[in-house]
């Protein structure tokens, strides 16, 4: 086991963010990190947190982290930014805020933007959870903005998702029309201070009552307002008893298992880009049969099918 | 030859938005027609337009098709809306907009959200956008939101960038970040009879002069107001005269070619992931070994290495 591991393991705060920072650069070192660690997860509960930009979910996030802190729990929160390149700056702005839930020494908080691909910041976060889980962590909060396919990969690591929304700005519907109501274990409507609430409870609840099959877990729409705090209470008691009813229905054992799945699927194929199209393309050849598809004497289809057919041929 | 490609071929509207909507839903047609395509595609100028969202892309994308329209040439529009699901009911309302464009015959729109990956939706526009190549448009301009690698590999396909930035919103500091700034061909600061305009210019500016090298090519950055369509001409004869550098220079020859690498890469992982994958991990197994991830009996990381050795040893 490497040091990095033991000390995260024995609850080194140090460690778990040199680890992090590992995952986040795929340094060589990080799959010894995970794969030590990995008998050592499974014991948190990781709590998903998504919405548009501007939906308060930042401060969302403090107060639901702080209300685990007051049960005992410590908390780990992964803020994850796989928004446009021009909001950045802003989010990872917001989570600076935090000051007094960053000086808690229960609680451990690490930010996470994407400058490369999505689907690896995804894993990242997934990684990055992991490794808190395996530090102690009995909460973990992942807290992302809503870009589509991203935020769905990263719910998709949690065994609980919260989805924030904002009455009066047509939130309902283009949660509805995006799907999102698929991956959302609970409903706050933040800002609930506004007008509006009542019709996008209307909307969400509409939507819910139309789902075919009577689902074990109804997602419950929930109030907060997350300036004052109003509301989160109530939303903290509906997560631990969404994680109480997952393991009941023996949902969490699934959902547990769909990852798993999903995980091995990821790096098999991260391994097989890695070695095959290395082998079956070095840099000379690709550039050469680029240029005949430039030229328009091969088109990349054809291609495409001749490289695979090699590659299978043994 | 299918009868979709050679009616596309011959000009048909009706064939070409049959084409690309095979292209959406990767039907299984849809290579066959890529393919007898190909060697009728590369007589296009592909014109990416991005930016962050409300810098009045959709707008200014109108005022550039009508520029190049009034120069005689035909012109499609791939509007890309790769952007969060919380947003895209907008976007693709702005597009319903553009009526007077829409009755033109010589011009073609077609609007792609994002459902799935966003990895997929870089690569149907970019069919989409040799679709129109191959349809006889001397112009393919595609329009984006900017959302970060998405962005960015949507650009990859153009010939030129323009990069729409809006004064007053910091979105200089931001694109600068972003590093967005290697990715524009052409800025373009919309909206540009707003307050803020020589501050950006500066920002702008003052990170081109820093660029290490003399590039051959300076990205010029222009005034536009797209509402009034002030500045458009000028903004046109900087993309005619940005195409011509690049034929000069042979950068259209380079660009063609990394992109073709590009996209050969990109077909062949997708073709080894289906096949391989498929080979080594059955559903049955698949949930086996996901199951053993769970229970802690083995980790991920082992597990990818095993099956990866395992696909190699045949």
């Amino acid at each position: 086991m490497t040091d990095t591991a033991a000390d995260l393991l024995a609850g080194s705060r140090r460690a778990l963010a040199r680890a992090i920072t590992a995952v986040e650069n795929d340094a060589p070192e990080a799959e010894a990190i995970l794969r030590a660690v990995h008998p050592h997860t499974g014991g948190a509960h990781v709590i998903g947190v998504t919405g548009p930009p501007g939906a308060g979910k930042s401060t969302l996030t403090d107060h639901i982290a702080k209300a685990f802190r007051a049960a005992g729990e410590r908390v780990g929160i992964v803020a994850v930014d796989p928004s446009s390149p021009f909001s950045g700056g802003a989010i990872l702005g917001d989570r600076i805020r935090m000051g007094d839930l960053a000086l808690d020494p229960g609680v451990f908080i690490r930010s996470m933007a994407s400058r490369g691909s999505l689907g690896g910041l995804a894993r990242h976060a997934a990684d990055a959870a992991a490794l808190m889980d395996a530090a102690g962590m009995g909460v973990v909060l992942v807290e992302t903005v809503g870009v589509g396919q991203s935020e769905v990969d990263i719910a998709r690591a949690a065994d609980t998702t919260v989805v924030v929304l904002v009455p009066g700005q047509g939130d309902g519907v283009q949660a509805i029309k995006a799907g999102i109501l698929e991956i959302a274990d609970i409903f706050a409507i933040n800002k609930a201070d506004r007008d509006g609430v009542p019709q996008l409870e209307a909307e969400l609840n509409a939507v819910l009552d139309l789902a075919e099959r009577r689902p074990a877990w109804r997602p419950p729409v929930l109030r907060t307002v997350a300036k004052t705090g109003d509301g989160v209470a109530e939303l903290a008691e509906n997560i631990v008893r969404h994680l109480a009813h997952l393991r009941e229905s023996g949902g969490l054992e699934s959902r547990r298992l769909a990852r798993a799945e999903a995980e091995l699927l990821a790096r098999l194929e991260e391994g097989l880009r890695r070695r095959v199209v290395a082998a079956a393309l070095p840099p000379e050849r690709l550039a050469a049969l680029a240029a005949r598809v430039v030229r328009r004497e091969a088109d990349p289809y054809t291609l495409t099918a001749e490289l695979l057919a090699e590659c299978f041929a043994g």
